[in-house]
């Protein structure tokens, strides 16, 4: 009876709890899928073992588009994905990840931490019985890869690409018609030129699939992801039942999947981007008219979403007004550091 | 003797552990202090209060300068600082921190977390009895406030200027007289004229001090901080004493600490910024041959403290190898993305 009265005890203050979460990605993508990985082991070793998020790669529960569905609905607690994969069921999904011309990284993390960015987005969530956290930043992807060179915005005209979501419907008013392929299917489709060009994430995801063998002109900036989010995505009812300190353990954890797979991004990328070029690869900035165009188009499609849309314009209206004074500051102190650094790179002094 | 039996088996899974963290700054400095303070939030709320972090504003325990040793010597079990304080005792500690042209923010954030910065870093300081985790960055600092213009190299000759540490070492070689002056003596010796010029933070930590109605030229970019990282450091013993779990949740509380304080400085600075602007702060940037003059004088610098010191110069070549590969790699995807964003922002259309 003794041993029948310390046993609960015990359990009332750290019960094992299992979750399973279904990542959008496979294992192959170390960079993503990895912090996925980390967060769960921050986890366990946070609670002694007791608290313990089984990643599972996408497609092994549920399809990777799928996941934030089978969250909601319960089939599991948690995912690991990327908000604006769901931009077809309401745009304002979007908005917890990237959008065309958006927040930075750093501004990302800035909105989200102090600007109220994850409570407006979990007051969002909340009415798809979701609650989310930033869990993993890319940085500014590429443009992707294109067989021919992309010489101004007439040669956008007919385009076939490979681009997904939201940028999608952006990006159809210069006259691209987007392709939505899964990513192993991207690199026959370019070879047989089923497709004219694709977008995958940057040098060091881009440089395992080989692009530069079949698409070799690597066009920058990649103007519909310039800092996206990806977020751990958690039932709702599963979130209030867990105990208050596993919802801090699970709150720290995202943050150290957040800054985690920003720092594998901004290790790896670079000698990627060297050994790409080795490679082949051939650098291309977008021409100017591209980005002006496409610039114009997104404005066009947020007052669009925004008329019909009030959760979207709420929070989208929240990073433009960031937005606009963020990247005033970054002119200052943050850009001519870096670009005195880079014309020392340049000039061999690095 | 059946409670007794069981309190134990309690308390060794989940031992109450109360620490003194002294803090370096005061409390007025919210962005940095207010770091420490979210981190002990958190350690608190994963362990259910078991593990709790008192943090003291500096002057109330320990000197702010003095934390390091006061951690060393086990006055208090760890300390929330910049390495960079303790150059004087080793320059190592800089490294730890930001040195003149080292790596901004995020590239510090890839040295530490993949590049084996953390490993590096702690083989050093295993050595002062201590182990840290980075715990905040305030990204590119600006170079400071200045009575009258600096319109070449030849007018920082003589220059009497309020800055600290190592980067008083690299200035020196421009001509300038480096001056240590606690934070809250900078603003009546700039009036006076005792000093020149002196460098603090950026806009927000600045903006509270009001240096613009005494030295109204505010400098950009601090060069010698281009991503100065804050650390936690803790006492060896009492790190090895600690239950694993406890440990893994002092390392997550220092990620969250590190990644909410540069979200707090990249969501406060735009606004503050703004308001000096207002309040009469002439921005300039930092003339080209000062910029090079200061490179050369930090190159001879490392060759120097190279040359004698096997500790600095392996984590400093780490640093560096990273560093050139870094900035090559920014000048793609990063840098036009946030250049094209730039210049919406002067066109009025952000």
């Amino acid at each position: 009876a003794a041993a029948g009265l310390a046993a609960p005890a015990i359990a009332q203050e750290a019960p094992t709890v299992t979750w399973r979460v279904t990542s959008s990605f496979p294992k192959s993508l170390d960079t993503i899928f990895g912090a996925a990985d980390t967060m769960a082991r921050y986890v366990s070793e946070m609670t002694d073992g007791r608290f313990t998020l089984q990643i599972f790669p996408a497609g092994e529960l549920v399809p990777g588009l799928e996941a934030a569905d089978a969250v909601a609905s319960g089939t599991v607690e948690a995912c690991h994905t990327v908000p604006y994969y769901y931009w077809g069921k309401d745009p304002a999904y979007a908005l917890g990840a990237a959008v065309p011309f958006g927040l930075n990284a750093r501004m990302m993390n800035a909105w989200f931490y102090y600007g109220g960015g994850v409570d407006m987005m979990n007051e969002f969530y909340a009415t798809q019985n979701l609650i989310a956290f930033p869990a993993g930043n890319t940085g500014v992807q590429m443009a992707g890869w294109y067989r021919k060179e992309i010489n101004s915005l007439a040669d956008m005209q007919g385009l076939k690409m490979r681009i997904g979501g939201f940028a999608g419907k952006v990006i159809e008013k210069l006259g691209v018609v987007p392709q939505q392929i899964a990513g192993g299917d991207i690199y026959p489709s370019l070879e047989k030129g089923t497709i004219d060009a694709a977008e995958w994430v940057g040098p060091y995801d881009d440089e395992k699939l080989g692009f530069q063998k079949v698409a070799p002109y690597y066009y920058y900036p990649g103007w519909w992801e310039g800092g996206p989010a990806i977020a751990t995505m958690v039932n709702l009812d599963k979130w209030n039942e867990l105990p208050k300190s596993y919802q801090a353990v699970l709150k720290a954890g995202c943050v150290v999947a957040n800054t985690d797979m920003l720092a594998s991004y901004d290790w790896k990328n670079p000698t990627a981007l060297k050994n790409l070029v080795a490679n082949g690869a051939q650098l291309r900035p977008l021409p100017q008219d591209v980005l002006s165009a496409a610039f114009d188009a997104a404005a066009a499609t947020y007052a669009e979403v925004s008329a019909s849309n009030p959760a979207f314009k709420k929070i989208w209206d929240s990073q433009v007004a960031f937005r606009k004074d963020a990247y005033l500051n970054a002119q200052i102190a943050e850009y001519n550091y870096d670009v005195f650094m880079m014309a020392q790179q340049q000039a061999g002094k690095l």
